[in-house]
């Protein structure tokens, strides 16, 4: 028998946003080892008799280091159970499916990756822009304010007017890269939003600027999984979303018959 | 009454990569106007009764013109019916959705997008490499080589090592791009990896170098809707992807029951 774990990409958080691979993969699972910005709305899909493992790593707090995250879900795997490892958003994508594919790949154990609505596509979904629009943003720049994800980034290929960046982990930073971007060339007064809990239920905005934005969000503690978008497309944000008609008066998606 | 268009992602093409909004979106809808790109396993969710209208852009065939596609969303909408608009991908990224959502809210319309899976995540996943990979890309950039988009893009934001640049709509002028990424600094042996029909039956991909991907791509008919991606990241490429195990042995969705 071939062992294999599935990285299942968790979306922003709305349950109904998951992909219906992901929904059968969390379904099928024994052992789920997740993360801390999974929400709960997907957390409760998991079957009630699985294992659930907590390796979430969250700001300052103590947490799960990878090698432990590693052995855990190769031990697991081994012994035959259905291993689901879950992540928010798209495990591609800052999701560091890579470090723990080679780590898994190393001990023979084959991975499968299920992607996942990223946040910053969510976010431009429930706040009515576009990451692209024709005539004012022909590129998407996703990156992220993360140290630990690589050494100290330049900001000269985020400067370009036409490019909508996209900024992860970037809020408590935010004031350094965005004085790094109008130091590139980038416009001052550049729109730009801070979404925080997208498509959950506590989601919210805040429209600013380039040279604004750092200090509204330090004047409006944001908590919770935060998404920056910078560019010309953020103009038409607007903050009241609305909910797609057909999920009116509808917020959790019912497990009994969903699959 | 409010009157409400949903603009929904069709992902990919593999119906299981739909999020379960997408599909509730789609089984509910009495009026859809299609792209050319969506898979019939995606079409194959849309109601019986429902009436559908072609309004894909291909190549140099004839299409369905911008203004013809407003007008007939709008006489629907006002008519009362459920009324999705059905793209591949993701709306939010090259897919328009600015300009539709523009024309309709001037017409009194609400528009609510239901963001999909992006071909370039969907390919990432499928050909096991990841966007990011802590070490070697720190950001991703997602550029379209289609010239409707924008005017002439320069390449130097893309000539950082550390950026895996998505090429969307860029099959056709590819050499010319690879040369502007080479010319802008980017090494001509970085690994390139174009894929077809990504998540479809007829999924393919063609791994080579910045410097003699074209040359692959034009000995090697791609038909279809074809990604490009550019970075060292895609050195991990693997040809044969692994199903996931939980769907092994099925391809299709079954409509019944599914939610």
């Amino acid at each position: 028998m071939t062992v294999r774990i599935t990285l299942v990409g968790a979306g922003p958080g709305a349950a109904d946003l998951l992909t219906l691979r992901a929904v059968r993969a969390i379904e099928a699972a024994e052992v789920v080892l997740i993360d801390a910005l999974v929400s709960d709305e997907v957390r409760s899909l998991i079957p009630p008799g699985a294992r659930i493992i907590e390796v979430g790593k969250r700001g300052h707090k103590p947490s799960a280091g990878q090698d432990f995250i590693n052995r855990t879900l190769v031990r697991y795997a081994q012994q035959g159970f259905n291993v689901v490892r879950l992540k928010g958003g798209d495990p591609s994508i800052f999701g560091r499916a890579a470090e723990e594919r080679a780590a898994l790949e190393a001990m023979g154990i084959e991975v499968a990756v299920v992607p996942g609505i990223t946040s910053a596509s969510a976010a431009a979904a429930q706040f009515r822009i576009s990451l692209t629009e024709r005539g004012t943003a022909r590129r998407v720049l996703f990156a992220t304010g993360h140290r630990a994800e690589g050494p100290e980034t330049d900001w000269e290929s985020a400067a370009d007017p036409a490019t909508t960046v996209c900024l992860y982990m970037a809020a408590h930073d935010f004031a350094a890269i965005a004085a790094a971007l109008i130091a590139a060339g980038r416009r001052a007064d550049t729109p730009a939003i801070a979404v925080c809990d997208v498509e959950r239920p506590a989601a919210r905005m805040l429209a600013a600027t380039l040279a604004t934005l750092a200090a509204r969000l330090a004047a409006d503690a944001f908590e919770g999984p935060v998404v920056i978008l910078v560019g010309d497309v953020c103009r038409r944000a607007v903050s009241s979303p609305c909910a797609p008609h057909f999920r009116e008066g509808e917020r959790r998606v019912s497990l009994p018959g969903l699959l």
